[in-house]
């Protein structure tokens, strides 16, 4: 497939690099071109807008940082919006805005053009790895031409439903999940520390044991560790996402209160200039507020 | 071994079944008889009181509901502490506080009887199966002696220091953060039921990627299927545990805030009328306040 | 002076018809022409747009829901920007963000125009009998122009500086502080009540000793009386409020626990159906959560 | 009459001294004897026991630091409850949990003595001012007896019924509101110093509106000055009647969402180093998670 990519991250350039591998033409645009030297010289094209990357294009796969970055992407002058043909397929796997994501649903119907809502779980090594879990929903006969494409970029796929916004809702709240995981931990850790004990140990229990799942084994080391630089995910990205995922819930009329906890301490985190380490660093408020360091 | 065991609730049941089918000598000791008459079939001997339980045994094992009846059955007039011969062995299964661990270990050390605190993960089929995660920390000879009693009973032993009272520290930060992720799932399925779509599906997605463990699994479809009758450890003794980690914490000064927020979707449960059910129904706390049901 | 005036709601009326009584020329604008009529019949002319109201006025007060109405009365296509003559004055009484009071500022500075804020405490029967407290800021010789404006519509003015957005700020976290005052009251009433006591004795003890403001005894009567409707001021235009004073205080990074706990029980209230009651009904979900009805 | 007094601490130091000029024969105890030297040099006896200080006595008054000092007052062996004559009246003023004060209702009424709870609201300065507000429940005909004794002491007499611990309760719960009132401020403060103006002036704006209390007054000034030291009430024992007032909704199944975000800010106060400042200073966390300071 001729295969248009739009965000050159840390995420993205993982992702566009095991597009081009899986034999997809590829055509990349990126804000600062320098990101995109490595892919060209591994043989895909560099456009000079978002438009060029998508125009002629089978699919256009979008990984921006936030809903504003998103949103110009879309709908500038340069956007993809008025260069994709018709029947072409926009796959964003940005952490958006459930409401963004519906608007961009019904952008693209109105163009005849197809919206998939595709993000991911995974840090930036399981980018490169292609072993993401990605979550998708949206139009039905896009998600079945692209499952290859998606197969090349992760170790799983879920797809769950016609209504692209569910599969943005799923990756706030997963992403509100891992936020407990790190809150609840770094509690634990700093009474077992104080209490005279040894948190490696702690966790070396727990995670041999119920929680034995991934993401306490990686979010335990890091926060017991407390080794947040050079970070995989900064902490403003963080704190958006318990925004959109506060906003979703908002607009439903639920209450999340960990949610609000969590957020707290991540505006205290900024406050006290952990803006610039890796989102879990969110964790050693609860360290000095119990008196640690 | 001769083992006195004294307990024979859901846990305990189970637990003393299978000292028993490893072949040990075995004279049990509950409140109520008729919970002794299934093991009496099956070869143990009947004990009047904790102290008959206890006297002539290597190793006492205690299965209790809380710190008070663990403290009249060691401190009272029939108590172990009389009975155990020097040398013996307390080994104290129930989940109390810290604060009693630590007095226990002082008691028995100036009786010359040697303590081992020993809490478990599982639930009551686990006990029964001998699934068990136990974690074990006191008197180093004492727990040396005892390995084969604690792979009688569970999966995975978890050595962990010669401070008994550090095994109880770890079970009830263990417990916490279950409670963590009942209520972390709560909030979630709330606001996925509430956006019109499949919690269920959710936490497949979930379970399936990052979260594959199995205290997401078990209690994710409890709380999703809200079957918290029968219940498999009542909600009072969840509050309990939320209460002893919260004296724990605050012995250290240690602040714990999604503990104290469990705490007090605790009280709400119970002042809803739950006090009957499973304890983590608390979650169904989460579910009224976003209007649900 | 010609005073224009938009926005007839249950505050503006009464605002309105003071500034009125006070001798000046008013001419008013409302969405509803209905609630116009009472003002004519008084004396006031009515304008068709918010640009007929401003166009000739020496000052144009507004006094509107939210952000978004005040935003389209001033920026609209028939809005107070372009029709305020240069050296005229906008004062905006309604509560609104600190952002777009900022952004105001600016823009009618650009037109030379002149723009204080001038947020005002009390409910709709203080605003009828001009006993409003009024919280000013902004350009100085406009405030200073204003002085018997101000105090024909309340029993005090405070002049806060030359930043408008400042008594946006103050008035926000002054709100704030009413929600705290709400929430406190009702858990202290929740344990009063199932302990087996009378609320409104502890209230009387607590109002006649160290809480003796009128903000304890107005919204204690309403709080232990359960009396919200009809509402003085609705729930949902307290969650905006909440809302707004958690913006400003992300924006600074500055986490308000208290606020976001307010926030939680303003959804809930919503969500359990007290979306039409006064916005002190939040309070009903301390009794809810307490198993009190 | 001849009134005993036992504890002559900051408070009650004050108290005894109104009692004295108020006319009545007193006798004091205090476990630091140097306390007692001012008062006897005013005409008061000293006493070597609390059982002393009661014996023979119409009125003995405590106003003891905590539960476990009155219980070892009274029931001790050189205790108030053997010595006291049948008849004879204990005024209790001590902040005590409500379950104590139910105890010793009970323990005194099996001795044929009467008892009386009546804790007090003020400050050191308050009760050396004879300014205090008294808040009295329990034996009728004792309380009877008193009136003038508490007129003696305080400004205002709140006599709340027959229950003595409903005294008690009302004063736990007004020590929250306090504190509810500390942390609110602190909240806005600190929103206001970071977006650059003067928490001062908006202290002003609050006092002198709608919360024109002496308690707003009186903690807003210290809270805007950071002014903690020298203590007017110690931190620990602030974070002792947040547990009593916690203790006493959990008894009732009541969660205090409020409380228990005040007790985890008075843990994280005392864990960094706050614990001999005036139990305001936990209004310090909110400054620092804003990052100020």
């Amino acid at each position: 497939m001729k295969v248009g990519f739009v965000g050159l991250g840390q995420m993205g350039a993982g992702i566009a690099a095991n597009v081009l591998k899986a034999g997809h033409t590829l055509t990349v645009y990126n804000r600062t071109n320098s990101k995109a030297a490595t892919l060209q010289s591994a043989g895909a094209h560099v456009a000079g807008t978002p438009a060029a990357a998508a125009d002629g294009s089978d699919v256009v796969i979008t990984m921006l940082a936030d809903d504003r970055a998103l949103e110009s992407t879309v709908f500038g002058d340069h956007g993809i919006l008025k260069a994709l043909p018709a029947g072409g397929i926009h796959i964003s796997m940005s952490t958006i805005s459930v409401a963004l994501s519906r608007g961009l649903a019904d952008a693209h119907k109105q163009k005849q053009q197809r919206y998939v809502a595709a993000p991911v779980f995974g840090r930036p090594e399981a980018a490169a790895a292609a072993k993401l879990f990605v979550v998708v929903a949206g139009d039905l006969s896009a998600i079945e031409k692209c499952r290859e494409l998606f197969s090349a970029i992760g170790q799983r796929t879920f797809e769950i439903g016609e209504e692209a916004q569910a599969a943005n809702l799923f990756k706030l709240n997963g992403n509100f999940l891992i936020t407990t995981v790190i809150e609840s931990l770094a509690e634990t850790f700093a009474l077992v520390r104080k209490s005279g004990y040894d948190q490696f140990k702690f966790l070396e229990v727990m995670t041999e044991s119920l929680f034995n799942a991934p993401i306490y084994k990686t979010y335990g080391k890091i926060v017991a560790s407390e080794q947040f630089d050079p970070p995989g995910f900064k902490l403003p990205l963080g704190l958006k996402d318990n925004r959109l995922v506060l906003a979703a819930a908002e607009e439903q009329s639920v209450p999340m209160p960990i949610a609000t906890l969590v957020g707290n301490n991540f505006l205290t985190a900024i406050a006290q200039g952990l803006g610039e380490s890796d989102w879990s660093a969110f964790s050693k408020v609860a360290y000095r507020n119990a008196g640690l360091e």
